[in-house]
C-alpha cells in the first residue's frame, strides 16, 4: 500500500476528520510536515498551513519561514505565521527552551485554529514518535494509560501520520521530488526524546530490527486493553460508590474484598483529589476506627463505622473581588492578575497565550468583578458566535475536577469577559475599531 | 528495610509459600542464588538445594558443582544434583545450548521436586530480570499479558527475590561475607536477554537511572490492569456467548457493536482454536452471507443468519493402538514412540525429561493400549499416593485446550501407565526391585 492510500485509510479508520472539515497543518519545513502537506493536497482535503518561527537560529529560522510560506503558495492554501521571542518567554516563565517552544506553539496554533475557523490542528507525528513515547513512559514508570503512545485524535489535535514509518515518509519525499529543510521541529523536542531516538532505539534495533513497528502494533492492543480496563473500573465504581446529595459513601467490607484493590481504590479516590502519595493513607482507613480521616486537596474521606464517607471540603464564602479602573494588580487564591492599559497601534500584535487576555477597553464597563465560576454561567468563546455553558466548555477543555473548581471568571456588567487563564469572550476581543487595549496577565502562584 | 526483612515481607505479601512447606532451591553458585539460599537459612525456612551441572565448561563446571555441594553441607540442608550431556541434547533435539539447558533444567527440577516431596521450586530471578522481560516483550511486540514480567508464583515455581535489585543482593553478599562463584546460570540465559542486560538497559540508565525500579513499579500496576482487563473480557463473553449443548452461539449484531471489537473477538475465538492470523477471516463473517464459515484447528465457525455458530470439528473415530511386547516403534497422530527394553544396573540413571517414560517392565501387562484420554480417566501421578483425575491434572499443568484434546495415554490392563509426554504413573515407576526397564521416548512430529 503506498503512503497516500495508507494515509487516507488511516484517517477513515480512526475517524480523524471528514472532507467538509477544514484543517490547520503545523508545518516546520522538515520532511515529515512537508510530506504531510503534500499528502493533504494530493488527497484533496481542505487545509491551511501554519508556521512558527521561534527565532532561535537567526538566518536559518528565516530561511525555514520563507520556505514554508513558498510551500503554502505553491500548494495554493492559506498561510499563517508567527514569530516568537522564545528566549524572552524562557526567561519570564523560567522554563526550558523546549517547554517554552511547545507552550508558545500550541497556544498560538489553538488561537489560530479558532480565529481561522478550522476544525482541527494537524501535526506530523509518526509511528516512531509514538513508540518513543511508550518506551520513555515505561522507563520513567507508568500505568496502563502511559502505553497508548501518541493518540491519533485528542481534543482539537489530530495526527494522521501515526500509521507511517519515518522511512516511508522519506521515501515518499524522494519519489515525488519533494524539497524540505532540515527538521527544525526538533526545537520542540525534549532532550530525553532525542536521546531515545538516537541512542536507545538504534541499540534495540540491533536485537529487534522491527522494534518500532512492533511497539506500534502493541500500542493498538494496549489501547483496546485500556478501554476494557476503563469498563471494568466503571463497573467497580458503580458497585462500590453510592451518592447521597453531595456526599459519597463506600462500604468498607466491599472495598476490602475488591480485587484488584490498589488500582480500583486509586481510580475511585483520585476523583476526590487523592494523590498517589495519599492513597496508602486512605487505604489505612479500611483498618482504622471510626472518626479517622484523610483530607485531600478537595475532599475529606472519613471512616464512619462500616463506611467511608467522602464529602467536599467546606467551601469558603465565595469570594468576589471588585476591580476599579485604575487597578494594576489583583492578588487572589491561586494567582495574581497584572493589568495594563495601552493604545492600539498598527504594529500591535495580540499575544496568543491563554494566560494573557487582550481586551477592547471601551467594550468594558467598570468596575469589573472577579469571582469563581458557578453552574449556569455561559459566555461567547473567542471565535464563536453562539453562547456556550461554562460547564460544557470545561468538558471540552478536559479540565480536572480541582482545576475546574478553582476557575475564576472576570465579569463586566454581568457579562463574562474572560475565563481566567483559558479563553476570552468574543464580545470583548480586539477589532479594527479598537482604540485602547486592556491587557491582563494571569500568573499562577 | 534490609534485604532479609524485604524478602520475608514479599513472600508474605505475594503468598508464595508457608513455613510448613518445603522448598527446592535451584542454586547455580552465582551471587543471586547463593544469597537466596542464605536468606532461606536466615529466615528459618524448610528447604533443599538443587544444582544442575550442564558440563559445558569442563573444570569450571565441576568447581561450581563442588561449591554448591559444600554450600548445602554448610547450611545443613539436603543436596540434589545432576549432570547433563547438554551438547548431546542440543544435537538430538536440534535446539540451541540455551534452550537445551533450560529444558533439561526445568524438567529435572520438576522431577526432583516431586520425588523429594517439595512443594515448590524456587529460582533467584530478581527485579532486573523482570524489567528485562518486559522491555524485550515490548520490543518484539506484545499484548497486555506481556507486561506482567516474571511472575512471583507460577504453577510450582516461586521467585521470592523479584522485589530485590541486583545491587542489594550484591551488597548483602559483601556485608555477610558470603562467597559465590561467577554466575554460571547465565548459560540458561538467552543471547537477547544478555544483550538487553548489557547493552540496552545501561544506555537507558543514562537518561533514567531508576529505569529498573521504574519498570518494576509499572509491572505492579500492569498486573492489576491485567486483572481488570480479564474481568471485562469475562463480562463481554457472558454477554455475547450462549452455549447450547456442545455448540456456542454469538449474535452477530451484538458482536458488531462491541467495543473494543478486535480484542474481545480475539479473547472469544482463541478459545475455539482461532489463531491471530485467522481472526480477520472470522471477523469477515460479520459481513458475510449465511453459510460462510471458517475452520480453526479444533472448531468450525459458521455464519447462520443473525448468528455465528461455533461447533467442534467432527471427531474422527477414536483411535486405539495395540502395542505387542516386541514392538520398538509406534507412529501415531502428532508423534512417534520409540520403545527399548534394558536390564537395570546399579549405574542406571533415570532420565528426568517428561518426554521419556522409564517403566518397570515387570509391572506391565501386554498388550499395551495407546488411546486418547477421555473424561473420567484417572491415574496415580509419579510421587503421589492418591489418585488424580486427568481433567484435574491437566488444569494443574495449565494445558491449552488443543494440547489437552490431543493428549495420548498408555494403558496396561485398564490401568494408566503414562500420560504421554507428561507424567508416568507411580505404580509403574522404577524401584530398587526393578530388574528390567522399558524406556519409551516420545518424539513430537
Amino acid at each position: 500500500m503506498d503512503l497516500l492510500t495508507g494515509f487516507i485509510a488511516f484517517i477513515d479508520k480512526e475517524r480523524l476528520f471528514t472532507r467538509d472539515q477544514s484543517m490547520l497543518l503545523a508545518v516546520s519545513g522538515g520532511v515529515d510536515s512537508v510530506v504531510m502537506a503534500h499528502l493533504f493536497k494530493a488527497a484533496g482535503f481542505n487545509f491551511s498551513i501554519a508556521h512558527c518561527n521561534f527565532q532561535l537560529r537567526g538566518e536559518e529560522s528565516l530561511r525555514d519561514e520563507a520556505f514554508v510560506e513558498d510551500l503554502a503558495a505553491s500548494l495554493q492554501v492559506p498561510f499563517h505565521q508567527v514569530r516568537f521571542d522564545t528566549t524572552a518567554h524562557t526567561a519570564s516563565h523560567r522554563v526550558s527552551i523546549q517547554v517554552a517552544a511547545r507552550q508558545l506553539r500550541y497556544e498560538w496554533l489553538e488561537q489560530t485554529r479558532v480565529t481561522a475557523a478550522c476544525n482541527y490542528i494537524v501535526t506530523a507525528h509518526h509511528m516512531q514518535d509514538s513508540a518513543e513515547t511508550v518506551l520513555m513512559n515505561l522507563s520513567k514508570g507508568t500505568g496502563i494509560a502511559g502505553l497508548h503512545g501518541i493518540l491519533p485524535k485528542q481534543g482539537h489535535l489530530v495526527r494522521p501520520l501515526l500509521f507511517a514509518q519515518k522511512a516511508d515518509i522519506q521515501a515518499y519525499a524522494t519519489e515525488h521530488h519533494i524539497a524540505f529543510v532540515e527538521d527544525s521541529s526538533n526545537i520542540t523536542v525534549k532532550y530525553t526524546r532525542n536521546f531515545f531516538r538516537h541512542k536507545v532505539i538504534p541499540v534495540i534495533q540491533e536485537a529487534y530490527p522491527g522494534v518500532v513497528a512492533n511497539i506500534a502494533g502493541s500500542i493498538t492492543r494496549f489501547r483496546e486493553a485500556e478501554i476494557l480496563y476503563a469498563q471494568s473500573v466503571e463497573t467497580h465504581i458503580k458497585r462500590l460508590v453510592e451518592q447521597k446529595g453531595n456526599m459519597y459513601m463506600i462500604p468498607v467490607l466491599k472495598l476490602q474484598k475488591t480485587v484488584p484493590l490498589q488500582t480500583v481504590a486509586w481510580e475511585i479516590f483520585r476523583q476526590y483529589g487523592c494523590s498517589p502519595a495519599q492513597l496508602p493513607q486512605v487505604l489505612e482507613l479500611l483498618d482504622s476506627s471510626s472518626g479517622k480521616l484523610v483530607e485531600t486537596g478537595t475532599h475529606r474521606i472519613i471512616r464512619d463505622r462500616q463506611w467511608l464517607l467522602i464529602t467536599p471540603l467546606a467551601e469558603e464564602e465565595a469570594p468576589v473581588i471588585v476591580i476599579e479602573k485604575d487597578r494594576t494588580a489583583v492578588a487572589m487564591a491561586g494567582g495574581l492578575l497584572k493589568l495594563k492599559t495601552s493604545a492600539r497601534k498598527d504594529t500591535t500584535t495580540i499575544p496568543a497565550a491563554a494566560h494573557i487576555a487582550c481586551l477592547d477597553k471601551h467594550a468594558l464597563q467598570y468596575p469589573l468583578i472577579l469571582r469563581k465560576w458557578k453552574q449556569g454561567d455561559y459566555f461567547y468563546p473567542l471565535g464563536m458566535r453562539k453562547k456556550k455553558k461554562l460547564s460544557r466548555f470545561f468538558i471540552d477543555q478536559k479540565l480536572s475536577l480541582p482545576r475546574k473548581e478553582n476557575t475564576w471568571v472576570l465579569e463586566s456588567a454581568k457579562r463574562i469577559v474572560w475565563i481566567v487563564g483559558l479563553r476570552i469572550d468574543d464580545r470583548f476581543k480586539i477589532t479594527d475599531q479598537t482604540k485602547e487595549l486592556l491587557t491582563i496577565e494571569w500568573e499562577t502562584l
